[in-house]
């Protein structure tokens, strides 16, 4: 599948950073889902690089719906989302022919495909091309929201700065998705201090996104290969630089026990709930009612102003890169509205498996 | 898919704690592998239970291939593996109809199957599932060594002990298969150690382990959705138990900048290298010709003797529990060869999406 | 996928004609399915070979489901159904090795997987492999039935002799699947004696297949390449023999015009009707609420005891072949059970495309 | 998967009638083909109606490639190939709303979509859909063609008018892809004739086409499920109005003996061949080195002039409807290079599959 992720609605993304015109495919969405436009600018724009610690390349992402659309609805069949490139300089990177950058796929990509990739600004393994990611998950969000289900990341942490985490064990989620992607306002500053400290060296820096999904029903999830877990971490690697998933205290089980570890079951007004979250709302890879609780690790941007050495492969000479062209010194706060939008991605696939694609839908569906 | 795993060869696993047999089938296998019986054993033997630190179940594991094999090597038709269950107790399990175990999958698999699950030991989810993994993994590995690719775990952390990590640059692997799975010997008593005091108590430990995979070829990984990445988390998520998974410095991305993380490039014999392996030699997704450098979290066993509080589902009413049955204080090392077998199968997969089927022969494929 | 089909129920097919066992596993079949074990006996002895017409092989068949099955009901984790092979006699297919069998799979097998392939009986390509088929679409079928849906096959046609065909118009169907199946018992015992006058001459002959499905809801299939014909065919030519499809009119629509071909909609009973039925309930790949109707070619079985030419592939030299062993002169009539079993299996798959899984069950399924 | 076919090479189609853009994505095209536009523009133009016996829409196709592609050859990744609509008269649809027109998807897409589904000119079930499967069966022909295998399609029949057809066992292909697809110059004049005095009438005929495939090499076809047969028959089936699909004898198998339909195995100048090709081409799904030979059944055009009789849906009453817009009395011909296409798309899968997805190159591929 490669570019595609999804069973019942099977997401196909194509594009590269300097073609004509990016997008995705999605097929399988059921038919009658209104598209929230403004919705899917808002995430846009929260993608969108924007002052001084974000890359000078400046996109209107003025995105358009070609198929699988009709009077605002979805159709049912297969939906094409389209985001043409417009500030490209291609020039910049002629000298990716022969000097790969370290921590890039331009080694990985000229060896598996031969010398055939367009290597123009990362070609197919841009960040680009989360932009169209983005529009799909935020297209898919508000109708989780209509049924309740309710995603949002924020930057858990960045060097030794840590944001406020989320709470395990709360159902609902007070949602802000306005400034600086942090729930500590403070603490927020702090990161971007240091981000535009990391910019004055010509150096970048990386960090660590925590998501939490709340209103999300027990049941869903196929084991043993297509369980919570293992779904959306398929998809969150697929977000380029991330280098680590998990889910409730993850790494912090390697230093626990069973007796610490394991989160009893209660009654809470009505319904089954544990008193603690470690594991994260999956049991078995199935959901249990709980807020899905993860991180994940975002390492610092590879491309980076300071020199670095580098061989090149046509002398097979060792040499001095300096990165020129136009790059972030920290991708951290751009990709919380590509991690929300994989997650809805992800996690609509595994409803529709669970409870079939009427699920999606407000309206009544044609039964058997 | 649920619990197949695979593109171009797809492996399907079935069976249940308490069935007659569990299985697995490997649909895909090319023609002209040879089987190696003493492998399979030998990994099989490291998987089961032994001594103080594991559970009293006690399994032959004796399998037997009944299709896809013929005169010791494989036909290119699906390859089914089947295992008995002999030492089976079900009776010890009654309990879990109305208290659901905290930790397992006992409540979300009753409201995902609505109360038609076999809870019996676990049924579906029971780590018995594992030797059917285990044995096609080890099936695959002596193919692979074959052509030069190494695949071994060892016990990376249990509690605040930690064993010798592997050397991510080292291009070949001394892999020992016999004893206790650290490479640092006085770690591994010290962890055994810890694992009986746990026991004592009556309680359990999780852990983290590495894998490392040297004499992979670059190249290989299919971005944006099925990179190395991508491929072994929704792999390695299938264990159970599993709750993270990181690539090379994994985590600790989220304090580090560019000018550290990014593996600078280098030629040594005639081969591209990176000097340093932080990437865990994959880069877009996509192998770098450097050892696959990752890890995986733990859980701590969640059945323990010591009484827990959980809900009774029919009464509505908490409890306490005490799960008597037979159980593991740890599996940190029982899931060393099933880290690997999984392994092993997603990284086959992936060899032959890039080099096709005849990649994994020793004899001449037919050519178009 | 190879051995698999089915997208929501993906069934894996494995074993061969001589192997310990041959199976099948169904993945993805909700749980609480009641298992109607007489009738999955019943379409196992009507693809049974008996009489003279048939194979000297006798097989019991007596399946045992050793996964996905807890008190009689589906659990909802994969269903694995096993077959033994009893009558089995090896020594038979030596020749195979050298002088591959004109109109079989030997050649062909032998060329893709190299000479690797179990050849005895034909290995993975033959015939008793539709035991498992069998099983599995007699497991599935009761179950349409409980929801109104009834699948049944007739022979259509052997050589010039014609079966009564079905009223495609009919909404509702009597089936029988007792005795020789045909429709109009006259024509049947013409069948059977043609086949007897083949079977003398040591030859075999081919046939017609015509498959009706009452009750099937309209709005199912999904284009354009998951239709109900593109999924019926895919299935349908993984028959052994079966060398054409066609629905409704079928081939007839190469001589038709579009007035005398259009099936025009009218009201009968507060029901969206077509007054014909030339389209086989199909329109643009989805089902319209008429019956689905369509047939299938059975080539004659290539086993005959007349000599044939064929090529010596070790000397190179041309030969004279008479197959000896034990084999059928004909296998129309068996192959009903298995159309109607291969029908159930991708109907039902894609029932759940369109309902979702809970469409399959009587019990109430866990609402989102 | 619904609107995407293929496993080793995915390719998804997208678009409405009248939508802006219509295009398709294929995801898995190995890096280096060389993209001949002017063969793509020559299948276009076969495609497109033209002259008397076609529709009045005019439509340029003129299509743009947005990804995947780079200094005229494919890069790895996902090729998505646009083509504008221009040519729109949506008003002339409004009927549909009410009145589904007899044999067309309208009816079965209302109720599947529940309303939702975009109705204009067929929506996307429309045949004008066929021009991005065109252009990319023909991107693929080339390739197909540099390797030695030629595919080609010809009327094989129109009402009881009979193009001569091909000769199954000749092992090279005389190909023109020059005026009316006949081989027969006078059964093409014949058939147009007909065409015309059909049209005429206000009516449209079905008619049959033949495919064959010379140069596809022995061992390629994956059984059960995903042999030749299958999958060609699975994309075939995509093709709006094919209702039958058959190889070799087809439907003939059915009065035929095994002695007659046995293909002899041979020698001929060193390669093995069969001396009748009734299996065309195929054994056991597998393909066998010679020609693939195979027919498809395509239904009249449903849109005629004349009267016919439907249903309102909304008042529930039977309704005469003419049927005005421009439609084609014909698609025979212009169904030709959309059945090459899909074989190409369908075995270049199948090749990929077989040999490693380097059997599409002339450049050397990296070896494991």
């Amino acid at each position: 599948m490669s570019n595609s992720i999804g069973k019942n609605i099977v997401f196909t993304l194509f594009g590269e950073s300097h073609g004509g015109e990016i997008g995705i495919v999605a097929d399988g969405l059921p038919a009658g889902l209104a598209i929230d436009n403004e919705f899917i600018k808002l995430q846009l724009s929260r993608r969108r690089p924007a002052g001084s610690i974000s890359t000078a390349r400046r996109e209107a992402d003025e995105y358009r719906i070609v198929s699988g659309a009709f009077n605002g609805k979805t159709t049912g069949a297969p939906l094409c989302l389209l985001i043409p490139n417009k500030d490209v300089r291609s020039s910049a990177y002629e000298f990716l022919k022969e000097t790969p950058r370290p921590g890039h796929a331009d080694y990985t990509a000229a060896v598996k495909y031969g010398g055939f990739a367009d290597y123009r600004g990362g070609g197919h393994f841009s960040g680009r091309l989360t932009a169209p990611l983005t529009a799909m998950g935020a297209l898919l969000m508000p109708i989780l929201k209509a049924r309740g289900i309710d995603i949002s990341a924020h930057i858990y942490s960045v060097g030794d700065i840590k944001d406020k985490p989320f709470t395990p064990t709360a159902l609902e989620m007070e949602t802000s998705r306005q400034g600086f992607p942090t729930i500590d306002e403070a603490a927020g500053e702090r990161i971007k201090e240091y981000i535009k400290e990391a910019a004055d060296n010509g150096d970048s820096v990386g960090g660590i996104i925590e998501i939490a999904v709340t209103g999300f029903p027990a049941g869903v999830g196929e084991p043993w290969f297509d369980g919570v877990e293992n779904s959306l971490a398929r998809g969150l690697f697929g977000i380029p630089a991330v280098k680590g998933v998990e889910f409730g205290l993850g790494f912090g089980f390697g230093n626990s026990t069973g007796s610490q570890a394991n989160d009893a079951f209660s009654l809470e007004k009505g319904k089954v709930v544990t008193k603690t979250n470690n594991n994260g709302g999956i049991n078995g890879g199935i959901s249990n009612g709980m807020p899905l609780i993860y991180r994940i690790a975002v390492k610092p941007t590879p491309s980076i102003y300071k020199e670095q050495r580098t061989l090149n492969l046509v002398s097979g000479k060792e040499e001095g890169l300096k990165i020129e062209g136009r790059h972030d010194p920290a991708i951290i706060h751009r990709a919380i509205p590509v991690a929300e939008s994989v997650s809805a991605m992800v996690l609509c696939d595994l409803l529709c498996e669970q409870f079939g694609k009427g699920c999606l839908l407000q309206r009544e569906v044609v039964k058997l």
